[in-house]
Protein backbone atom coordinates (compact mmCIF):
# COMPACT_ATOMS: atom_id res chain seq x y z
CA UNK A 1 0.00 0.00 0.00
CA UNK A 2 1.35 3.25 -1.21
CA UNK A 3 1.42 5.96 1.18
CA UNK A 4 -1.07 7.74 -1.42
CA UNK A 5 -3.49 5.27 -0.92
CA UNK A 6 -3.16 5.09 2.52
CA UNK A 7 -4.55 8.93 2.78
CA UNK A 8 -7.75 9.63 3.45
CA UNK A 9 -10.26 10.11 0.33
CA UNK A 10 -11.20 13.68 0.98
CA UNK A 11 -9.36 16.05 3.08
CA UNK A 12 -8.81 19.79 3.24
CA UNK A 13 -5.27 22.29 4.25
CA UNK A 14 -6.57 25.18 6.57
CA UNK A 15 -3.92 27.21 6.54
CA UNK A 16 -3.84 29.86 8.95
CA UNK A 17 -2.02 32.77 10.74
CA UNK A 18 -2.64 33.27 14.81
CA UNK A 19 -2.57 36.88 14.16
CA UNK A 20 -5.46 37.22 11.31
CA UNK A 21 -8.86 37.98 12.25
CA UNK A 22 -10.24 36.25 9.32
CA UNK A 23 -8.30 33.00 10.10
CA UNK A 24 -10.36 33.91 13.59
CA UNK A 25 -13.92 33.37 11.81
CA UNK A 26 -12.53 30.42 9.64
CA UNK A 27 -10.58 28.43 12.77
CA UNK A 28 -14.06 28.66 14.41
CA UNK A 29 -16.37 27.20 11.51
CA UNK A 30 -14.08 24.70 9.62
CA UNK A 31 -14.66 21.64 11.59
CA UNK A 32 -18.27 21.67 11.76
CA UNK A 33 -18.64 22.84 7.68
CA UNK A 34 -15.76 19.79 6.65
CA UNK A 35 -17.64 17.15 9.26
CA UNK A 36 -20.98 18.03 7.43
CA UNK A 37 -19.09 17.20 4.28
CA UNK A 38 -17.23 14.27 5.41
CA UNK A 39 -13.93 16.37 4.92
CA UNK A 40 -11.00 16.20 6.83
CA UNK A 41 -9.09 19.46 8.09
CA UNK A 42 -5.37 19.19 8.06
CA UNK A 43 -4.73 22.06 10.57
CA UNK A 44 -1.51 24.21 9.27
CA UNK A 45 -0.55 26.98 11.13
CA UNK A 46 2.49 29.52 9.15
CA UNK A 47 3.50 32.80 9.59
CA UNK A 48 2.14 35.39 7.30
CA UNK A 49 4.99 38.12 8.40
CA UNK A 50 7.56 36.24 6.02
CA UNK A 51 5.41 36.31 3.08
CA UNK A 52 4.26 39.66 3.22
CA UNK A 53 7.79 40.69 3.44
CA UNK A 54 8.14 38.77 0.34
CA UNK A 55 5.94 41.04 -1.37
CA UNK A 56 7.97 43.85 -0.41
CA UNK A 57 5.12 44.59 2.81
CA UNK A 58 7.08 45.37 5.93
CA UNK A 59 3.69 45.65 8.29
CA UNK A 60 0.26 44.17 7.62
CA UNK A 61 -1.59 45.54 4.62
CA UNK A 62 -4.52 46.49 7.67
CA UNK A 63 -1.68 48.73 8.88
CA UNK A 64 -0.26 50.00 5.63
CA UNK A 65 -3.31 50.86 4.15
CA UNK A 66 -5.39 52.39 7.18
CA UNK A 67 -8.80 52.89 5.44
CA UNK A 68 -8.57 49.33 4.59
CA UNK A 69 -7.32 48.22 7.81
CA UNK A 70 -10.53 50.35 9.49
CA UNK A 71 -12.78 49.06 7.59
CA UNK A 72 -11.87 45.40 8.00
CA UNK A 73 -12.53 45.71 11.82
CA UNK A 74 -15.87 46.91 11.41
CA UNK A 75 -16.07 43.89 8.19
CA UNK A 76 -14.68 41.44 10.99
CA UNK A 77 -17.22 42.36 13.69
CA UNK A 78 -20.47 42.45 11.18
CA UNK A 79 -19.48 39.21 10.32
CA UNK A 80 -18.99 38.28 14.16
CA UNK A 81 -22.56 39.42 14.80
CA UNK A 82 -23.59 37.05 11.66
CA UNK A 83 -21.86 34.08 12.94
CA UNK A 84 -22.72 34.63 16.31
CA UNK A 85 -18.97 34.93 17.59
CA UNK A 86 -17.69 37.19 20.42
CA UNK A 87 -15.82 39.96 18.67
CA UNK A 88 -13.58 42.48 20.99
CA UNK A 89 -11.16 44.36 18.93
CA UNK A 90 -7.40 43.86 20.64
CA UNK A 91 -5.36 46.79 21.36
CA UNK A 92 -2.58 45.84 18.98
CA UNK A 93 -2.21 45.08 15.52
CA UNK A 94 -0.54 42.40 14.33
CA UNK A 95 -0.03 40.53 17.49
CA UNK A 96 3.02 38.13 17.52
CA UNK A 97 1.65 34.70 16.98
CA UNK A 98 4.88 32.85 16.75
CA UNK A 99 4.73 31.49 20.24
CA UNK A 100 1.19 30.39 19.55
CA UNK A 101 2.45 28.25 16.03
CA UNK A 102 5.29 27.02 17.88
CA UNK A 103 3.10 25.21 20.09
CA UNK A 104 0.85 24.39 18.01
CA UNK A 105 2.99 22.40 16.69
CA UNK A 106 4.95 20.79 19.05
CA UNK A 107 4.37 16.94 20.54
CA UNK A 108 2.34 17.82 23.74
CA UNK A 109 -0.46 20.16 21.90
CA UNK A 110 -0.12 18.91 18.16
CA UNK A 111 -3.08 16.20 18.82
CA UNK A 112 -5.20 18.71 19.91
CA UNK A 113 -4.18 21.55 17.85
CA UNK A 114 -7.98 22.72 16.56
CA UNK A 115 -8.69 23.19 20.02
CA UNK A 116 -6.05 24.74 20.91
CA UNK A 117 -6.19 26.80 18.07
CA UNK A 118 -9.59 27.71 18.56
CA UNK A 119 -9.29 29.01 22.14
CA UNK A 120 -6.15 31.18 21.39
CA UNK A 121 -7.99 32.88 18.37
CA UNK A 122 -10.99 33.53 21.11
CA UNK A 123 -8.92 34.64 23.43
CA UNK A 124 -7.71 37.40 21.26
CA UNK A 125 -10.27 38.19 18.73
CA UNK A 126 -13.14 37.60 21.27
CA UNK A 127 -11.97 38.69 24.21
CA UNK A 128 -9.05 41.28 22.70
CA UNK A 129 -6.20 39.59 24.97
CA UNK A 130 -2.51 39.29 23.92
CA UNK A 131 -1.66 35.99 22.56
CA UNK A 132 1.86 36.72 23.19
CA UNK A 133 1.77 36.83 26.66
CA UNK A 134 2.86 34.01 28.47
CA UNK A 135 0.49 33.47 31.43
CA UNK A 136 -2.01 33.91 28.99
CA UNK A 137 -1.25 31.01 26.59
CA UNK A 138 -0.11 28.97 29.67
CA UNK A 139 -4.05 29.52 31.28
CA UNK A 140 -5.16 27.85 27.64
CA UNK A 141 -2.63 24.90 28.15
CA UNK A 142 -3.91 24.08 31.01
CA UNK A 143 -7.32 24.15 30.82
CA UNK A 144 -6.93 22.01 28.19
CA UNK A 145 -5.31 19.21 30.76
CA UNK A 146 -1.88 19.83 28.84
CA UNK A 147 1.25 20.04 30.37
CA UNK A 148 2.11 23.40 30.29
CA UNK A 149 6.05 23.25 31.10
CA UNK A 150 6.62 20.22 28.92
CA UNK A 151 4.88 22.56 25.90
CA UNK A 152 6.83 25.55 26.07
CA UNK A 153 9.73 23.65 26.44
CA UNK A 154 9.02 21.68 23.48
CA UNK A 155 7.91 24.89 21.60
CA UNK A 156 11.25 26.31 22.12
CA UNK A 157 13.06 23.62 20.59
CA UNK A 158 15.53 23.64 17.06
CA UNK A 159 12.68 20.67 15.98
CA UNK A 160 9.80 23.34 16.04
CA UNK A 161 11.40 26.40 15.03
CA UNK A 162 12.41 24.66 12.20
CA UNK A 163 9.57 22.66 11.24
CA UNK A 164 7.23 25.74 11.54
CA UNK A 165 9.78 27.62 9.27
CA UNK A 166 9.44 24.38 6.88
CA UNK A 167 5.49 24.85 6.88
CA UNK A 168 5.93 28.80 6.46
CA UNK A 169 8.33 27.75 3.30
CA UNK A 170 5.61 25.19 2.19
CA UNK A 171 3.03 27.56 1.99
CA UNK A 172 5.03 29.90 -0.57
CA UNK A 173 5.14 26.90 -2.34
CA UNK A 174 1.47 26.05 -2.51
CA UNK A 175 0.66 29.79 -3.70
CA UNK A 176 -0.37 30.94 -0.05
CA UNK A 177 -0.45 34.93 -0.16
CA UNK A 178 -2.69 35.81 2.94
CA UNK A 179 -4.47 33.77 5.59
CA UNK A 180 -7.42 31.91 6.05
CA UNK A 181 -5.97 29.69 2.94
CA UNK A 182 -7.64 26.64 2.09
CA UNK A 183 -5.84 23.84 -0.49
CA UNK A 184 -7.67 20.66 -1.62
CA UNK A 185 -6.30 17.24 -2.26
CA UNK A 186 -6.32 17.86 -5.99
CA UNK A 187 -4.40 21.51 -5.42
CA UNK A 188 -7.18 24.04 -5.77
CA UNK A 189 -6.82 27.15 -3.74
CA UNK A 190 -9.65 29.64 -2.16
CA UNK A 191 -8.32 32.40 0.28
CA UNK A 192 -10.33 33.95 2.99
CA UNK A 193 -12.63 33.17 5.02
CA UNK A 194 -16.07 34.51 2.71
CA UNK A 195 -14.69 30.85 0.38
CA UNK A 196 -14.57 28.19 3.47
CA UNK A 197 -17.55 26.99 2.14
CA UNK A 198 -17.07 26.48 -1.55
CA UNK A 199 -13.30 25.52 -0.34
CA UNK A 200 -15.05 22.12 1.56
CA UNK A 201 -17.95 21.83 -1.45
CA UNK A 202 -14.55 21.69 -3.83
CA UNK A 203 -12.89 18.60 -1.88
CA UNK A 204 -16.44 17.11 -1.13
CA UNK A 205 -16.71 16.52 -4.58
CA UNK A 206 -12.93 16.23 -5.87
CA UNK A 207 -11.71 13.96 -3.20
CA UNK A 208 -11.77 11.08 -5.03
CA UNK A 209 -9.85 11.75 -7.98
CA UNK A 210 -6.93 12.30 -6.01
CA UNK B 1 -41.26 68.62 0.66
CA UNK B 2 -37.20 68.69 1.60
CA UNK B 3 -34.70 66.60 -0.59
CA UNK B 4 -34.24 64.30 1.92
CA UNK B 5 -38.27 63.57 2.43
CA UNK B 6 -38.15 63.08 -1.42
CA UNK B 7 -36.01 60.70 -1.29
CA UNK B 8 -37.09 56.90 -1.52
CA UNK B 9 -36.83 55.10 2.10
CA UNK B 10 -34.44 52.34 1.26
CA UNK B 11 -31.73 52.50 -1.31
CA UNK B 12 -27.86 51.82 -1.51
CA UNK B 13 -25.29 52.89 -3.93
CA UNK B 14 -23.19 50.66 -5.87
CA UNK B 15 -19.43 51.93 -6.73
CA UNK B 16 -17.88 50.46 -9.45
CA UNK B 17 -14.88 50.43 -11.33
CA UNK B 18 -15.16 49.36 -15.28
CA UNK B 19 -11.85 48.13 -14.94
CA UNK B 20 -12.69 45.74 -11.81
CA UNK B 21 -13.54 41.72 -12.27
CA UNK B 22 -15.23 41.26 -8.98
CA UNK B 23 -17.58 44.78 -10.21
CA UNK B 24 -18.35 42.33 -12.56
CA UNK B 25 -19.56 39.95 -10.46
CA UNK B 26 -21.31 42.30 -8.47
CA UNK B 27 -22.56 44.52 -11.58
CA UNK B 28 -24.81 41.12 -13.16
CA UNK B 29 -26.60 40.67 -9.62
CA UNK B 30 -26.84 43.65 -7.36
CA UNK B 31 -30.53 45.07 -9.57
CA UNK B 32 -31.95 41.34 -8.61
CA UNK B 33 -30.63 41.06 -5.43
CA UNK B 34 -32.09 44.86 -4.28
CA UNK B 35 -35.28 44.88 -5.96
CA UNK B 36 -36.00 40.86 -4.42
CA UNK B 37 -35.36 43.48 -0.87
CA UNK B 38 -37.30 46.47 -2.49
CA UNK B 39 -34.18 48.34 -2.26
CA UNK B 40 -32.87 51.04 -4.96
CA UNK B 41 -29.55 50.53 -6.05
CA UNK B 42 -27.49 53.94 -7.32
CA UNK B 43 -25.32 53.24 -9.45
CA UNK B 44 -21.80 55.24 -8.84
CA UNK B 45 -19.36 54.16 -11.65
CA UNK B 46 -16.09 56.13 -10.52
CA UNK B 47 -11.79 55.30 -10.85
CA UNK B 48 -10.13 53.16 -8.57
CA UNK B 49 -6.88 54.28 -10.75
CA UNK B 50 -6.52 57.96 -8.59
CA UNK B 51 -7.45 56.02 -5.17
CA UNK B 52 -4.40 53.29 -5.37
CA UNK B 53 -2.15 56.03 -6.54
CA UNK B 54 -3.06 57.80 -3.24
CA UNK B 55 -2.33 54.48 -1.46
CA UNK B 56 1.33 54.37 -3.18
CA UNK B 57 0.09 52.23 -5.47
CA UNK B 58 0.97 52.64 -9.29
CA UNK B 59 -0.64 49.82 -10.79
CA UNK B 60 -3.31 47.38 -9.34
CA UNK B 61 -2.50 44.98 -6.37
CA UNK B 62 -3.96 42.14 -8.58
CA UNK B 63 -0.45 43.08 -10.83
CA UNK B 64 1.71 44.03 -8.23
CA UNK B 65 1.29 41.12 -6.00
CA UNK B 66 1.57 38.35 -8.77
CA UNK B 67 0.43 35.12 -7.17
CA UNK B 68 -2.55 37.18 -5.92
CA UNK B 69 -3.29 38.24 -9.30
CA UNK B 70 -2.98 34.94 -10.83
CA UNK B 71 -5.45 33.43 -7.80
CA UNK B 72 -7.76 36.39 -8.33
CA UNK B 73 -8.36 35.12 -11.97
CA UNK B 74 -8.15 31.31 -11.03
CA UNK B 75 -11.29 32.97 -8.19
CA UNK B 76 -13.09 34.79 -10.89
CA UNK B 77 -13.84 32.08 -13.11
CA UNK B 78 -14.43 29.78 -10.42
CA UNK B 79 -17.60 32.29 -9.09
CA UNK B 80 -18.62 33.07 -12.59
CA UNK B 81 -19.28 29.18 -13.15
CA UNK B 82 -21.23 29.07 -9.89
CA UNK B 83 -23.23 32.14 -10.71
CA UNK B 84 -23.99 30.93 -14.26
CA UNK B 85 -21.92 34.16 -15.54
CA UNK B 86 -19.85 34.33 -18.68
CA UNK B 87 -15.76 34.76 -17.99
CA UNK B 88 -12.98 35.01 -20.57
CA UNK B 89 -9.82 36.32 -18.89
CA UNK B 90 -8.74 39.09 -21.66
CA UNK B 91 -5.29 39.34 -22.76
CA UNK B 92 -5.08 43.10 -20.66
CA UNK B 93 -5.24 43.90 -17.21
CA UNK B 94 -6.25 46.56 -16.50
CA UNK B 95 -8.17 48.21 -19.14
CA UNK B 96 -8.80 51.79 -19.45
CA UNK B 97 -12.29 52.04 -18.17
CA UNK B 98 -12.19 55.84 -18.81
CA UNK B 99 -14.35 56.01 -21.92
CA UNK B 100 -17.11 53.58 -20.35
CA UNK B 101 -17.08 55.51 -17.19
CA UNK B 102 -17.31 58.81 -19.05
CA UNK B 103 -20.77 57.46 -21.44
CA UNK B 104 -22.06 56.30 -18.30
CA UNK B 105 -22.71 59.57 -16.31
CA UNK B 106 -23.53 61.63 -19.74
CA UNK B 107 -26.83 62.30 -20.13
CA UNK B 108 -27.63 60.34 -23.66
CA UNK B 109 -26.28 56.92 -21.53
CA UNK B 110 -27.02 57.66 -17.70
CA UNK B 111 -30.67 56.85 -17.37
CA UNK B 112 -29.94 53.60 -18.97
CA UNK B 113 -26.34 52.89 -16.83
CA UNK B 114 -27.39 49.54 -15.19
CA UNK B 115 -28.26 48.04 -18.67
CA UNK B 116 -25.13 49.92 -20.15
CA UNK B 117 -23.04 49.11 -17.19
CA UNK B 118 -23.50 45.54 -17.55
CA UNK B 119 -23.28 45.08 -21.36
CA UNK B 120 -19.48 46.87 -20.67
CA UNK B 121 -19.18 44.67 -18.24
CA UNK B 122 -20.28 41.59 -20.17
CA UNK B 123 -18.17 42.33 -23.15
CA UNK B 124 -14.85 42.50 -21.12
CA UNK B 125 -14.76 39.62 -18.78
CA UNK B 126 -17.80 37.65 -20.09
CA UNK B 127 -16.17 38.31 -24.13
CA UNK B 128 -12.46 39.39 -23.04
CA UNK B 129 -13.05 42.13 -25.05
CA UNK B 130 -11.45 45.47 -25.27
CA UNK B 131 -13.57 48.18 -23.73
CA UNK B 132 -11.25 51.00 -24.23
CA UNK B 133 -11.92 50.37 -28.00
CA UNK B 134 -14.34 52.81 -29.36
CA UNK B 135 -15.78 50.66 -32.25
CA UNK B 136 -17.04 47.72 -29.05
CA UNK B 137 -18.42 50.57 -26.97
CA UNK B 138 -20.61 52.08 -30.26
CA UNK B 139 -21.84 48.52 -30.76
CA UNK B 140 -22.83 48.29 -27.23
CA UNK B 141 -24.39 51.81 -27.81
CA UNK B 142 -26.03 51.30 -30.88
CA UNK B 143 -27.83 48.11 -29.62
CA UNK B 144 -29.21 49.80 -26.70
CA UNK B 145 -30.66 52.54 -29.72
CA UNK B 146 -28.51 55.18 -28.31
CA UNK B 147 -27.28 58.02 -30.40
CA UNK B 148 -23.48 56.46 -30.15
CA UNK B 149 -22.20 60.22 -32.01
CA UNK B 150 -24.57 62.18 -29.52
CA UNK B 151 -22.87 60.19 -26.50
CA UNK B 152 -19.35 60.17 -27.04
CA UNK B 153 -19.66 64.12 -27.64
CA UNK B 154 -21.08 64.51 -24.13
CA UNK B 155 -18.96 61.68 -22.74
CA UNK B 156 -15.99 64.81 -24.14
CA UNK B 157 -17.69 67.18 -22.46
CA UNK B 158 -15.94 69.39 -19.27
CA UNK B 159 -19.17 69.27 -17.56
CA UNK B 160 -19.29 65.21 -17.44
CA UNK B 161 -15.03 64.72 -17.14
CA UNK B 162 -15.93 67.37 -13.88
CA UNK B 163 -18.39 64.66 -13.03
CA UNK B 164 -16.51 61.93 -12.95
CA UNK B 165 -13.43 63.86 -11.09
CA UNK B 166 -16.18 64.75 -8.72
CA UNK B 167 -17.12 61.58 -7.95
CA UNK B 168 -14.26 59.67 -7.57
CA UNK B 169 -13.46 61.90 -5.36
CA UNK B 170 -16.37 61.66 -3.45
CA UNK B 171 -15.85 57.93 -3.12
CA UNK B 172 -12.33 58.19 -1.87
CA UNK B 173 -14.37 61.23 1.27
CA UNK B 174 -17.14 58.01 1.46
CA UNK B 175 -14.26 55.74 2.59
CA UNK B 176 -14.10 53.61 -0.76
CA UNK B 177 -10.44 51.91 -0.76
CA UNK B 178 -11.81 49.52 -3.61
CA UNK B 179 -14.17 48.00 -5.97
CA UNK B 180 -17.02 46.85 -5.68
CA UNK B 181 -18.07 48.64 -2.52
CA UNK B 182 -22.24 49.26 -1.26
CA UNK B 183 -23.27 52.09 0.91
CA UNK B 184 -26.28 52.27 2.47
CA UNK B 185 -27.92 55.25 3.20
CA UNK B 186 -27.20 55.04 7.06
CA UNK B 187 -23.59 55.11 5.89
CA UNK B 188 -22.91 51.54 6.82
CA UNK B 189 -20.03 50.57 3.64
CA UNK B 190 -19.36 47.32 2.30
CA UNK B 191 -16.69 46.12 0.21
CA UNK B 192 -16.72 43.09 -2.78
CA UNK B 193 -18.91 41.37 -4.28
CA UNK B 194 -18.84 38.82 -1.43
CA UNK B 195 -20.45 41.49 0.49
CA UNK B 196 -23.35 42.10 -1.68
CA UNK B 197 -26.23 40.20 0.26
CA UNK B 198 -25.38 41.50 3.23
CA UNK B 199 -25.30 45.06 2.20
CA UNK B 200 -28.66 44.45 0.71
CA UNK B 201 -29.95 43.06 3.76
CA UNK B 202 -28.64 46.16 5.72
CA UNK B 203 -30.15 48.29 3.42
CA UNK B 204 -33.63 46.96 3.66
CA UNK B 205 -33.35 46.32 7.58
CA UNK B 206 -31.77 50.23 8.15
CA UNK B 207 -33.73 52.41 5.19
CA UNK B 208 -36.20 53.75 7.37
CA UNK B 209 -34.00 55.14 10.15
CA UNK B 210 -32.04 57.51 7.43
Amino acid sequence: MTASENRPKKSIEFWYEFASPYSYLAAMRVEEIAIAHGVLVEWKPFLLGPIFKQQGLEDSPFNIFATKGAYMWRDVERVCKELDLNFRKPPKFPQNGLLAARLAMCEEVKVQCPKFTQAVFSMQFGGGEDISNFVNIQSILEGMGLDSEKAFAQSQSEQVKLALRNQTEQAVQRGVFGAPTFITSDGELFWGNDRLEQAVAWAASSGHKS
